[in-house]
């Protein structure tokens, strides 16, 4: 499926690194789960980071029911922002720094999941997704705490990814200069793993803690 | 100087969470270049990664004169994002996973820098503030480069800063359940340098390449 760009998604400059295909879109989204989700409230604009999870052609995102973003967003135009910073790209010149990333918009109406039953399995996913085999471990979900969770969805019918992953680009005059350009590559890489201070006394480290990445 | 929070600042739920003043806000800004700006066009909410830097009480952002995002989002409200991911936070519920995260959110209305002295100048701190003496090795800007760019800037007037950098939090019962929980720490990591393959043979790489951090 690819989808067919709109005069919200189609890109405006740097056509090459635009991207309308299933695949793309779906690898990005499945790599970062951090995202920023926009939305409008009396007419200003507000921007709040949170996670995302994709189920097919869906993407969720949760959180307290007495979240302000989550209770403006529910039945609103949203738009949110999937991005990987993958580095810092150095030029001859200001002008062509440039950074290299993995990036998806999507837009449209959030639609707000009610059925406890379904709100239950889609944060079974969301826990699946990020760490499998980690819901068999936890203490099952309380009614009370599915309750307290409110959970919105937008389905991707308009959506588009952008790349950059390349070298600088230079004026061709630029490249006779001794002047160093390259690639800083970055990613988001985890660090030490502190088990909680109040951990049971010889409880194991899952593998889907211990293997855990992002990117 | 601490920031007074507005009805569009202040914290709704996690309060221990919030943090008003200059110091914490300017140290998150500072430490992470990548950022999201929100507005509004017809109505409907826009989000848009970019690099922002820091000047005193105000922040900018820049890009091609001929950016969307820019053209709609000079004169309007936007609301500026910024978000360090420090971490995956495991607790014994599904409930009580969280993330460690730093982040900033400012509102208020985007000027436009339109003096092209103080667009050079602008764009001068924004090298030096992510590579310190990089402008003086740089082939100098174009006055044209200076016209094909737009800067908008953000008075730092009405911003709020989040902070969670803790163990889980759990229910008193669940610290008794044999779970796994702890924190999988993040950062945004350098990789290897990748030296342009159009590179002039026996060009130095200069001191900030080679120690550039972000966080």
């Amino acid at each position: 499926m690819t989808n067919t760009p709109t005069a919200r998604t189609r890109a405006k400059r740097f056509h090459d690194r635009a991207r309308y295909d299933a695949e793309t879109v779906h690898a990005i989204l499945d790599a970062q789960p951090n995202c920023t989700v926009a939305y409008v409230i009396d007419g200003t604009p507000y921007a709040t980071p949170t996670l995302q999870w994709r189920e097919g052609d869906t993407i969720y995102w949760h959180g307290s029911s007495a979240s302000r973003m989550l209770r403006k967003s529910a039945n609103h135009q949203v738009c949110v922002s999937v991005m990987l910073f993958d580095g810092m790209v150095m030029a001859r010149s200001a002008f062509n720094h440039s950074c290299n990333y993995r990036s998806v918009t999507a837009f449209g109406q959030a639609f707000i999941v009610t059925d406890p039953a379904e709100k239950r399995a889609r944060l079974d996913t969301f826990v699946e997704t990020l760490f499998p085999g980690r819901t068999k471990l936890l203490r099952p979900m309380l009614d009370q705490e599915i309750k307290a969770t409110t959970i919105l969805g937008l389905k991707l019918d308009e959506v588009s990814a952008k790349i950059r992953a390349d070298d600088p680009e230079d004026e061709a005059a630029d490249y006779a200069l001794p002047i160093w350009a390259g690639v800083i590559p970055f990613a988001l890489t985890a660090g030490e793993i502190r088990p909680d201070p109040r951990l049971i006394d010889g409880t194991p480290m899952p593998d889907h803690v211990a293997s855990y990445k992002i990117g």
